[in-house]
């Protein structure tokens, strides 16, 4: 080698490792993009990995889509329409549009793309600097794209998202131009300008958090970040103000804001969300999205560890939280039908993925049968390919309510049936804000994925115009919440609280007792004494799946206890179709029920006068049959009754309940067990276990401290279960003689069956 | 080779021709078997051939439920109980467990299964010339073994075909003993012992001859068959006994009985059973098997191609009458979710399959995903296996009633729509005999597996102890049955003939019009004159699915005409959920509507009153949405009813209806087009289309000759249809001047779209 040609090469050497090094300082300096959820390496990864066939479905329905939106005329209009309307719904599909493409500007480099984004931001440059307060004044915080703020945060949620993924498409003096005249102002006014918006606890607040503080992130604003992460100083009148839906910005004017402020008191400790899952589900999305854009940026900041590890402890609480199909149970205000597979949750699960690499989320994104367009897509979309996907465990668990978990709680028992699963959601928490039903100790059933024991849901049909354009109903109000809609004990029949949103608010009913240690048997129980002034409240349930016994059955157990005489009603919502009783029930003519707390809504249908000790009640949903024994006392009363009085609009369902009536009494106890014991199927036209396996049930002794009772199966086994009311201590012996027999056992509850007298397995 | 040797050799190839010539002569003399449904070729088929997944899960099932059978004690009662009861459900569950253990026994052979089937068939032997007839009195026709001579029938049925399968597994004298003192008793009770059960055309008669039949070809008594094949001679008063359902046991005393006469007189020409599908399922069965076992028996009857192959035809036709999920449209008395997933379906699907070949039975097969335990059943299996299958094309489709078809017809409108079908059973025929319902006219509309606009099916739940043990429940006549539990044209608050079977029995609606030549405009058009003295109803029904149009449509043209004043109803099935109208309706508290005729049954629940000439009702349903919207008078009503009123053991569903009321009026038409036009999704939470596309529909003329009318679409386009009610002659034509315009066409219709006032496409 001549060493002139040595030469050349030891300067190639030199000059390509000072290039090396000066692209390594520009990166220190100047950040890398994409940095947000997609992360330059991230996406590197994408581009040159292996295919994954549920991440191509979704780049192709991207392209479809935004191959689409290239052939409309760019369209940004002047802000006039509430949701539903053109420009609501435009702007909407604007932002989305923008996220996608530039999305795929990232996944495959075409420049097509990122060059219809850019043509739309610069549209929005235009017009936002004269962009007034948009018309419509419904909202306490009104947003200049869309009637309220939180739709403004969510254009600028998606748009920080957009703008770094083709940040390095765009010139240095484009970049200028969209952040002085677009982003910053956009920013400000969702935060400086609107404080009762953004400066509060609350899921708005969240999403203008993370909105405003991705952009920061995104234009290495950091005066934006930490406006984002800690809020700013307002005035006193700011934070006395109410919002839409009747709460007040702060709890007691005290400045508590920014996201960090939210992660730590969104979330009880266990991840349980107030509002319950429905609004749990919209709300952890600016969580995980922002919170995985700090530990991008900010790792310093150990977000996902902050508050003890809660974020992600909330998307295991929102999980546990859904029936077998992955239905949310429909606690508080929500909608039906909402699931796992609504889009929000679809990016918590990649996201999570990507951050964990728990195989089990896998079976959750099978599931959805959908991913996100980013690298977390991917690699959940590579570990379902790679079959990797693992069963998700939905245990039996209690979600403590409350910042510091001492407000109430729910507790979720499951147990798997021969093809299916019996599932109890059992709501002890506290009111769940402004979207919390009057509901103490209430209970829904589930078989798999059917409901056998209903909660109605909120009266409303989002989005749906027929139904005054989706906003919440009159009759969620005088229905939904009422405590008559649900499976607990109303009192004089007022509900809960009577029915007093301030009554309600700062209360909660207390867990007693929670055990799910013996798979056969399942308990958990819960006290209230706030919902009546002068009624206390106790109820237990037990989830028993003993094949020793019999099939599974829900034991409910549950007295209320009052120094004055009540009528106590125990409503079933068992809804489809009344097939026998005992005693028969009396068909009547349809009449209204009551005038107020929901009974104005409903009509009595039937009634039977009880005089025996125990009564049965056997229905018909979903090709299965149900059963409920209970015990009873003469001049108990089972009232057949259907919604659908005082309904003036025809907004509510016409499904059926039972109601278990006791009048003129100061304590009760209705013990009851419930069971899914039959299937009939209209091909075969045969039914398997039409009837109920129990043959009676016997409250044997009960006071203040003990219950005593017994179960008793068909095939002549008895369960005896002897429970400790005031006593959860594992070490304490208790000792209770009952009509001439004494009852001796340890810890809270004791159990035992007995056949021909004698204690058996 | 020694001599010695190759002489050896040459005694033994003689000896094993003379063997095989033996066995030849043998064979040819005393028949093969099995021989029926099997056949020795067929079964050494499944023996030597490929595996085929269905076949082996089958067989997998059959041996589970065997070998279980095995461990238990042979059981064979002496008779007592009704259907449900012990000695009932046993006797059944014997001549199943023979049936599949036979099988079995061809299959591979295994003696021990063989063995089983001789043991309890000689228990039958043991009891069988003992046995008293069934104390329960009540059946028309009692049986030994059951309480009617039906499931005697059905014993025997299987037991022929059990017989034949393990015939060379038993001694000549076993085989002896048992037809001497079993099974020719047995059929001569079913046929000479019960001439009112086995000697008429009816579908218990069917089973009882194909019984008979069988065991006389299994046995190879001639006489047994000849018998089953013509029914035999009977007294005058045998003749003229009514059976159970108060049907006379032969329609004009004439003696028409026999295999050969059910085949002829079953169906129509087109395959059509005048009871309906529900019924027809069940009925198909002894046809189907018994003619295979005539065909592999007796070829010369060629009874495949007797009466014009009906029974091919009347495969079809059952398939046809399904939905797109293969439910059979519950038309007269049918309990709805019966399906061409039936075991007897299965059964009916492989033969024709067998016989056929024909590649789309097999995608109705794959629904099934079941398969019959012989070669039928092994055939369909390895057709799938082999990805033969094809789809089976349910077409549109006019299918007559009446032995010679002109006892009106059904005719059956569908068409796909983007992500489903749209379907339309319109019913025209005769009464249905005793199964029959009073609606005339009436159809009713699915979309997909959904109802759009539903019948009620049958008062009953087959089966269900808690239900009266499964017998029609009294609401089957007091509701299910009436006029207003249909989508039809009520006169008066009468049902159609009064109410009065004896009034319709012998009456029938008339086809008018039916051509679905083109697809995008179906049309089917029928008239009645008999379900009123002194009213005449027409319908017609165009199902329009044209894209340059709108979406799929359903045009309802309904006109009556009278002499006399009358009130006129047309009800709507829609069910659920009502979202809005034009006129809006007034909710009000839960009235019953009515005294009988079916009236007692509903509530009103709200009510309009129109003065605009057009109304519009707008449901929703199993997540669709869908509208109605109708030409009216000033003075019509609208009536939102609710089934539950008048239901003392609570066996009626709470479905909603909404009646279109016009009073005090000689002629009558309603002109209401019903469309499937939106969806929602509780996940996405976005509904699509949500309200009609429909901007109004207008009669522009109407006489008893034709009627002209239009349909306006929110496009502005419109649809001109002119219609001659009179005439249907291709050639003919038409003109007729309305409102100073004189319209012009030839044939039976003339449609067009019109824009800005031209004619378009």
């Amino acid at each position: 080698m001549s060493s002139l040609i040595y030469l050349k090469q030891k300067i190639l050497k030199i000059t390509s490792t000072i290039f090396i090094l000066l692209v390594a300082i520009f990166r220190c300096s100047a950040k890398e993009h994409p940095c947000l959820v997609m992360t330059a390496k991230g996406m590197s990864e994408v581009r040159s990995g292996d295919k994954a066939p549920l991440f191509e479905a979704a780049k192709e329905q991207a392209v479809k889509r935004i191959e689409l939106a290239l052939k409309e005329p760019i369209d940004v209009p002047t802000p006039k329409d509430m949701g539903g309307g053109h420009t609501h719904e435009q702007h909407k599909r604007n932002y989305v549009n923008m996220h996608v493409a530039a999305s795929l500007y990232q996944i495959d480099g075409n420049k097509k793309y990122a060059d219809y984004v850019k043509t739309l931001l610069f549209e929005y440059e235009k017009i936002y600097k004269d962009l007034p307060k948009h018309p419509s004044t419904r909202s306490y915080a009104r947003g200049k794209i869309f009637w309220q703020c939180l739709n403004d945060a969510n254009w600028l949620f998606y748009t920080a998202q957009t703008y770094d993924a083709i940040y390095d498409y765009l010139s240095k003096s484009e970049r200028k131009q969209l952040e002085k005249n677009l982003f910053i102002p956009f920013a400000d006014y969702l935060s400086l300008e609107n404080p009762r918006f953004f400066n509060r606890i609350h899921n708005h607040s969240t999403w203008g958090n993370a909105a405003v503080g991705m952009m920061g992130l995104a234009m290495g604003n950091d005066d934006l970040v930490q406006r984002a992460l800690y809020g700013f100083q307002m005035s006193e009148k700011d934070a006395n103000a109410k919002d839409n839906d009747g709460g007040y910005i702060f709890t007691d004017g005290k400045l508590k804001a920014g996201f960090l402020a939210q992660v730590d008191n969104a979330f009880s400790p266990d991840g349980y969300y107030t509002e319950g899952p429905y609004y749990h589900r919209y709300a952890m999305t600016p969580f995980m999205v922002f919170a995985t854009a700090l530990k991008n940026n900010k790792p310093e900041l150990k977000i996902f560890e902050h508050n003890n590890g809660v974020l992600l402890k909330a998307v295991n609480a929102l999980i546990y939280q859904t029936t077998m199909s992955g239905e949310f149970y429909p606690i508080n205000d929500a909608q039906k039908g909402m699931s796992l597979s609504a889009g929000s949750v679809v990016s918590i699960i990649d996201i999570t993925y990507g951050l964990s690499g728990d195989h089990s989320l896998l079976s959750i994104a099978e599931l959805q049968n959908k991913v996100t367009l980013d690298q977390n897509g991917y690699l959940t979309a590579l570990g379902i390919h790679q079959g990797k996907a693992k069963p998700f465990n939905k245990k039996s668990v209690e979600l403590s309510d409350g910042g510091d978990g001492d407000q109430g709680a729910i507790g979720i028992l499951r147990t798997k049936t021969q093809e299916s699963e019996l599932s109890v959601l059992f709501k002890y928490p506290s009111q769940g804000l402004g979207h919390g039903h009057f509901d103490k100790l209430s209970f829904m059933m589930y078989n798999g994925a059917d409901e056998v024991l209903q909660d109605y849901g909120s009266a409303r049909w989002v989005n749906v115009d027929q139904k005054s354009g989706g906003v919440y109903l009159p009759e969620n109000k005088s229905w939904a919440k009422q405590t008559i809609a649900h499976n607990t004990i109303i009192v004089d029949r007022k509900s809960h609280f009577n029915g007093k949103y301030k009554n309600a608010v700062d209360a909660h009913s207390d867990p007693y007792y929670f055990n799910v240690t013996d798979p056969t048997f399942q308990i958990a129980s819960a006290s209230d004494t706030n919902a009546y002034n002068d009624v206390d409240l106790h109820r237990t349930l037990f989830l028993v799946n003993d094949p020793s016994f019999g099939a599974p059955m829900l034991i409910d157990l549950f007295s209320a206890n009052s120094s004055n005489e009540h009528s106590y009603e125990l409503p079933f919502q068992y809804m489809d179709h009344y097939m026998a009783s005992e005693p028969r029930i009396e068909s009547l003519p349809a009449k209204q029920l009551g005038e107020k707390h929901g009974y104005q809504h409903i009509y009595k249908e039937g009634e039977a006068k009880i005089i025996a000790d125990n009564y049965s009640f056997n229905w018909f949903k979903d090709k299965n049959f149900y059963s409920i024994t209970g015990s009873s006392s003469s001049g108990d009363n089972l009232i057949l009754a259907r919604l659908g009085a005082s309904d003036p609009d025809f907004n509510l369902r016409r499904d059926g309940l039972m109601i278990h009536q006791k009048s003129g009494q100061k304590n009760v106890t209705f013990l009851s067990v419930i069971e899914s014991h039959g299937h009939y199927s209209p091909i075969s036209e045969l039914p398997t276990n039409p009837f109920s396996q129990i043959n009676g049930v016997k409250v044997l002794f009960e006071s203040d401290a003990y219950c005593i009772f017994l179960v008793e199966h068909k095939s002549g086994k008895t369960m005896q279960i002897c429970f400790s009311k005031q006593d959860t201590k594992p070490t304490s012996n208790h000792s209770v003689n009952a009509e001439g027999v004494t009852y001796n056992w340890s810890g809270t509850f004791n159990k035992i069956k007995i056949q021909n007298g004698h204690k058996t397995n």
